[in-house]
């Protein structure tokens, strides 16, 4: 029998990325990676700093360029690859990153008239232009449909669906009107690879939906039309448009068009996974399992566990969503994070520059490194960028506590490290607080790759042992185990996840254990952590300064006027 | 009749400085400085980081390097100019900063046997050996003697007069043994220069014994030897060879030597004043008189004021000190001061050397003067080095908040500033509290001279004109006044300070205004500062986040053993 492979397809935020992957062992045989050509790597933007948005015309040359490419490579690395072995596909992009499209789902930004109208493209995960939408939508819900902000952790994001769906309607009304629909990036590839562009043949990812699109079967999929109708009549109109069924990714959209074939190189009719979005399916790369917390962690992270849907799970306070079936089928998706991690040490490398060209994260680290925990008489708030878990405060900022006139950069650096593992461990207590046990700790993304002083210290903030995921690109493996599902048994894939992830996932040898002495100090100092996140982050702490980052931001805004 | 001239001696920590003024005008005619030989940059270091001493050496050899060096200087600058027209002489010293004495008077580090033994120099003022003395000394007077801390603001510090000699008694008892007493360098000086060493002879001001060891009329001078034994019976058997007078810097010390006169070139028999503390004859070089707050900013800060003895001055708490005759005589002489000021903003430029060389205080302070008030968004409190006013509290450290991922560092560097405008602000507060009325502020020192943005910032946090001394050596300056008042104006000088001041002081035509729309958001940041200020400072402010600064410490002293 010879062997199969099958392709993930990973929509980043500058790039694109394709993998082709064997199935029998999860081995990366070949990868090719292609830079969006819009706008500044990838992103176009304009006077105001909140937008940010992307020419779907970028994606799908991107994934005709990698999949050729990859395909190439393939040829190279295996002696007698045939393209004919590659059985299925999956995709995974970043989100919410919804595009407006027209009658036929075809996006508008194709049409001439909107060629070059930033409203007409789509909106990247990180357009924060419906800021103000995202209060309105919370304000709304709180009132009228408080069951919908519970599965998001209490407030609605300027960076998800109606959000930027409502700004538009505000401020482009033109474009809003000449959208029939708008569709996720998440579903809109599969969609253009498969021809199931149209609205009757559409396949939505309940991972989408269902995190940032407050889309839940108990409530008939997304809100309804009343709730939409209250925000803006147009918005309700837009309600009967959407699709009413949301599916998981072990579905297939569809299969690949004759078209998509011969501009690829792939067989025509395999097929393609509904999608989903990259750190879901890194969790599945990572082998996410229910008692595995993957941690997927880069500028900032993705925190995820599943759980059996027969478990009876309570809203967890907090946390970004829970949603059955949006990270691994079968089991409900458990979705947290950190709004700044990585973001933190490039902040005060690239923006204080500590020690000028020599303080670089090399050689801080390695100051870092040569600290005991409480050395430096630091303790840090990592809140640089608002606090997503478990405080859903985009209006908390960083806090930096115990200088003297002798603190050195690698003792700030350290602490910064510190503040971020300390946000880490208190979201693994959340999850357990709520009954979902965290049996095992698995990171994977550039940080963990990369800084071996951040996940030891992670390991001896939490005292727990970290293991790093085996592959560097999880959220591409995943989409290629998608794939390898879609493609089923029968064509030489697998019948489910389980089966898939136990032979394509794994995890590197070298596992970070907690240092007990360590440890203890860190217990120490979590305690005082503690104390000021809930001084500063709660209302009801100990301490009652939950005033003062706002205040601090009020006065910063009127000085900014 | 020809023109009279003063000079003054002014010891700092690196150096000696003479400075000849022209007792008509106040005008500086003539300046040397020699740097101390001995040690560091004049100061005498161990493996003990907390060891600071001097060689009395350097004091008598300074003296006589630059009054020959002013002179000389007086006689190219002034045409005729004799050293006949010198009538008088003043010197002011750092402080606390005792030396062991033989029996008559002599230091102990002029003896062969002690020529190399730290504990026989003189203990400078930033010597911190005697942490553990003091802490017992304030211990102990809080059970029997609670009246000695309420004048120095209700801790006895490790810099001052008794935790030096108790920590030497302990610890270099062969040391403490052989000295008949201890001597301050402010009262070492006038008597070297006056040949009035001898115990029996000996003046001591009432400046330095008033501030920094306990003394006071009320209770009999210096601390009882009942007191003083509870501590060590040795230290009791100290107390009747103390002296029992202490005198204001209006009564002469002495009369210059033959021998004196013959090292110097200067007339024999001229008087010298008392010595006291150079900031507090800064005071008097800037122009103190009630209602005048006198602030010297340089690493820290002396922040001074005098009242009327006829006022009903109540203990004010936190303040270091409030002693009759210290400042100005006939006045209460009432200290307070900010640990760091100068130091924090060394630090932040020299320990994290943000942006690397380009990151100067002249470059820092540059972007920092274009950001508005509120601007970024941050607030810090200025306690790097602990904090002497009003919470006085070594162990309170530094804290920034509201940084984000943007934030640079001239909006740190301005936020430190402010930090610190806030800490002067407070003192002024507590000041009216207790009815000593701030009606005009002045500033001097280092920091006052080369930084405007650090001047109009404080004009602008406190809502009130800052004007800077005249002068820019008001420590010398402060000394030669107090020759002019020695010599009295039978020989061309003054019958008092109040005389002596109106024409030798006085200030620079620029006055920094406070901008009403700054002070208007500084009222706010200041309501911010203030709760944190009480949250982490004191027991009793809102939230109770007291101990958090305290356990980082003894967090980091654990890990540091």
């Amino acid at each position: 029998m010879s062997a199969k492979y099958t392709i993930g397809l990973d929509y980043g935020t500058n790039s694109v990325r394709t993998v082709l992957v064997d199935v029998a062992n999860g081995k990366e045989i070949a990868t090719a990676v292609w830079n969006y050509a819009h706008g500044v790597k990838g992103v176009i933007l304009s006077h105001d700093p909140n937008l940010a948005r992307q020419h779907p015309r970028d994606y799908l040359d991107g994934a005709e360029v990698t999949i050729k490419k990859a395909l190439a490579l393939a040829r190279r690395q295996v002696r007698g690859f045939k393209p004919e072995q590659v059985i299925g596909i999956g995709v995974d992009t970043t989100g919410s990153t919804p595009l407006p499209v027209d009658a036929n789902g075809q996006p508008l930004a194709f049409q001439k008239k909107f060629a070059n109208n930033p409203a007409a493209m789509a909106w990247l995960w990180k357009d924060h232009t419906g800021v103000a939408e995202a209060a309105e939508i919370t304000e709304k819900a709180r009132q009228l449909r408080p069951q919908y902000l519970a599965k998001c952790g209490g407030t609605y994001s300027s960076e998800w669906f109606f959000s930027k769906i409502l700004h538009c309607l505000r401020t482009s009304p033109a474009v809003f009107k000449a959208a029939h629909s708008w569709v996720e990036l998440a579903d809109y590839v599969p969609a253009a690879l498969t021809g199931t562009e149209a609205p009757d043949r559409l396949s939505i990812g309940i991972c989408a939906a269902g995190h940032k699109a407050m889309f839940h079967e108990s409530w008939g999929g997304y809100p309804d039309a009343e709730f939409l109708s209250a925000l803006d009549p147009e918005l309700g109109a837009l309600r009967p448009r959407l699709q009413s069924v949301a599916k998981t990714v072990d579905q297939p959209a569809g299969s690949l068009t004759a078209d998509w074939a011969r501009r690829t190189g792939l067989p025509a009719g395999i097929p393609v996974a509904v999608g989903a979005f990259d750190a879901h399916l890194g969790g599945v790369g990572s082998g996410i399992t229910p008692g595995t917390l993957v941690k997927i962690i880069g500028t900032s992270t993705c925190d995820m566990m599943v759980a059996p849907l027969s478990a009876q799970l309570a809203d967890i306070p907090g946390l970004c969503g829970i949603v059955p079936g949006s990270i691994l089928p079968g089991f409900y998706g458990l979705e947290a994070g950190q709004s700044a991690v990585g973001d933190i040490f490039n902040w005060f490398v690239n923006y204080l520059q500590p020690m000028g060209k020599a303080g670089t994260h090399e050689a801080l680290t390695q100051a870092a490194a040569k600290l005991a925990p409480g050395e430096s008489g630091l303790l840090a708030l990592d809140w640089n960028n608002g606090n997503r878990t478990i405080l859903v405060d985009q209006r908390l900022t960083g806090l930096l506590i115990g200088q003297t006139l002798y603190t050195t950069p690698a003792e700030i650096y350290r602490a910064l490290i510190e503040a971020t593992a300390f946000g880490a461990f208190t979201i693994i207590q959340r999850f357990e607080e709520y009954g979902v046990k965290v049996e095992q700790i698995v990171n994977c993304g550039g940080i963990a790759e990369k800084n071996p002083l951040v996940m030891q210290i992670y390991a001896d903030v939490t005292g727990r042992p970290i293991k790093i995921s085996r592959s560097a690109q999880t959220c591409a493996l995943g989409s290629a185990i998608a794939g390898a599902v879609v493609a089923g048994r029968a064509r030489g894939g697998y019948d489910d996840f389980a089966a898939a992830q136990k032979v394509m996932t794994g995890l590197k040898p070298k596992v970070f254990k907690p240092n007990p002495k360590a440890h203890q100090v860190y217990q120490q100092l979590y305690a005082l952590y503690r104390k000021l996140h809930d001084a500063f982050g709660t209302r009801s702490g100990n301490g009652q300064l939950f005033d003062v980052m706002k205040e601090l931001l009020e006065i910063r805004s009127a000085a900014r006027k």
